[in-house]
């Protein structure tokens, strides 16, 4: 099944056209221009890289992904110096990555990894750029697995016949769990994605993907989803997360906690994907909420939707708390929102489980 | 009090900014064009009216204000020939115009009085536009005079220190709400406008009209509200309303009934402006949603937000349930949803009273 699912996963979440590594140099897929070009961000440094993720040239897993490939840049271009020194620029290159999105634990957590390895590396005396890309292979691997295992999860919550509600762009284990529900299984279901403002991500990652795998899918803006449960429309609300607490607070893209409160009141099960919490986020007071330029939000696509002098917020997730989180999909199973302290509390070992 | 508030109202809210009778013809304020331009559509017959309702070139209290013009400029057009004729062309541009936009029932309500006094003059050989242009003078004054009561019960709902949070462009009564809270009553308030997609009407109406009244303002996106609730930002809601029916359901632009499901969950009580209910609307089943062209959805101020084949789906309006509503504003007071029957199930004198 891995195998024909990779077949005919949609462009996006195919791991190749999220970022790779090619000549020394971090090439990132830039999300910002889908569907309207399907460009790379070329970067020769860590600055380039850093800057590409804060300018929002990729998201979700995107900055992840592209942050351990800015490691292992950084590696080939001081790996002959003293270890003391290719350390502190291995340190400077993990702080200035790891402080890009602050709402998202999972690069910084990634980082710290891979410092342990080049620690490791160095200590050995191997070679360090070939042990960090060894490490990243062996990763993605792991992270694809990871995915698989969680899409089917996702897939058999979904039933025949279901509408499906999602916010912004829950990428592969989102993608899979539809294309598994609906090619696998045979499941006849529609999708709901709101536009997702102010980047779009729904109208322009989430809709063209599920849109390629011929799933029938619409596009809303951000003030429906409420009205399309009202009119029974929805069954079951599905999201990624960027981040999820130890007791159960879901923090992802701004608008998620309205969907999920609408979706309370009509009986809708809300889901959220999760590589499981992280365990320094105990609770929703431990969360970083990343407020954005106010300037993006006066704008679409670059275009000004109202005029240069009135001042404008942007605050860029939110949080949802337990109550009203039907469940976490993790590698464990659908997990209960107030039971993740159970499988996740050790810190160390929590992307391995 | 009334004169000196006519002096500081912002200029979208000034009637002869919303539409103008000017030489037989009739001028309607372009919103779609503002703030970026003070544009006038001029119309000369009444199916230019009726398209520049319809796709938008003004909305909320603006297609009534236009459609009683376009039916003095039909009379004038058409009043030395006989009076069955005559009333057969007023007759062709009420049905036109009350057909533009099928939730707000406030055009058709209007049209159908003007031609009962169309009627009587044509009976009593009276001039025909004189009259009417005489009775749209009367109808705007007592308009004014609802608004301007209306807006002091809201003002006396808005406390010191409140934030408040809107939706689309609640226009007059709103807009004069805030500016007696603010100016007259000394209170310190901030107003928080969704952008409200896909016409942007929070973003590119609400906000610099409040920012014109000096009062604090700040634009978000559409899926924003509930973390400014939860965030403690957010005292007050409050919106307009295209139609609400006699058992207290409020129709408005759709967000509405989201923001109030919201609101409900964070304490914030919800009221909406209202001219009175539609006697001929007694719930929700007797409401029509009005469906607009999901190619709509799919671009924002022209520009596309997606690829051309993806679908999309375009409900203008939505329905709050008179239990998320705390109160409607009426010229009677702030009403119970639940008390609205008592004063207004009487149709023919419902706008009088």
């Amino acid at each position: 099944m891995e195998s024909s699912l990779k077949d005919i996963l949609p462009y996006l979440v195919r791991f190749e056209n999220i970022s790779r590594y090619e000549d020394g140099e971090v090439l990132i897929g830039d999300r910002s221009k889908y569907p309207f070009e399907r460009a790379f961000v070329r970067c020769g440094d860590v600055e380039s890289v850093a800057q590409a993720i804060e300018h929002m040239v990729t998201q979700g897993s995107g900055p992840r992904h592209s942050a351990v490939y800015a490691m292992a840049m950084v590696a080939r271009q001081v790996e002959r110096r003293e270890p003391a020194e290719v350390l502190q620029h291995l340190e400077a290159a993990r702080a200035r990555l790891a402080a890009t999105r602050p709402t998202n634990t999972s690069i910084a957590r990634a980082l710290a990894r891979m410092m342990a390895v080049a620690q490791e590396a160095l200590a050995c005396e191997m070679p360090l750029e070939e042990t960090l890309l060894q490490w990243i292979d062996k990763f993605f691997k792991e992270s694809y697995d990871r995915m698989t295992t969680v899409a089917c999860l996702g897939a058999d919550l979904i039933e025949d016949g279901d509408g499906i509600l999602t916010m912004c762009f829950a990428e592969a284990p989102f993608i899979m769990s539809l294309a598994i529900a609906a090619h696998q299984d045979g499941k006849r279901i529609r999708v709901y994605t709101p536009e997702t403002r102010p980047y779009l991500q729904g109208a322009r990652l989430t809709a063209p993907s599920v849109h390629e795998l011929g799933i029938p899918v619409q596009i809303v803006t951000d003030n429906m989803p409420a009205y399309l449960m009202s009119q029974g429309k929805i069954q079951k609300y599905f999201t990624g997360s960027d981040l999820v607490t130890l007791d159960g607070h879901v923090v992802n893209k701004v608008g998620t906690f309205q969907n999920a409160l609408a979706a309370h009141h009509h009986g809708v099960p809300y889901f959220a994907f999760s590589k499981g919490p992280d365990a320094e986020r105990p609770d929703r007071a431990s969360v970083m909420i990343e407020e954005r330029d106010p300037a993006e939000v006066r704008a679409c696509r670059g275009i000004s939707t109202t005029s240069d002098e009135i001042p404008a917020y942007y605050p860029a997730f939110d949080v949802t708390p337990p109550y009203l989180v039907a469940g976490v999909i993790t590698v464990h199973g659908v997990l209960s929102p107030y039971d993740l302290r159970r499988y996740y509390q050790d810190v160390s070992s929590q992307e391995e489980r």
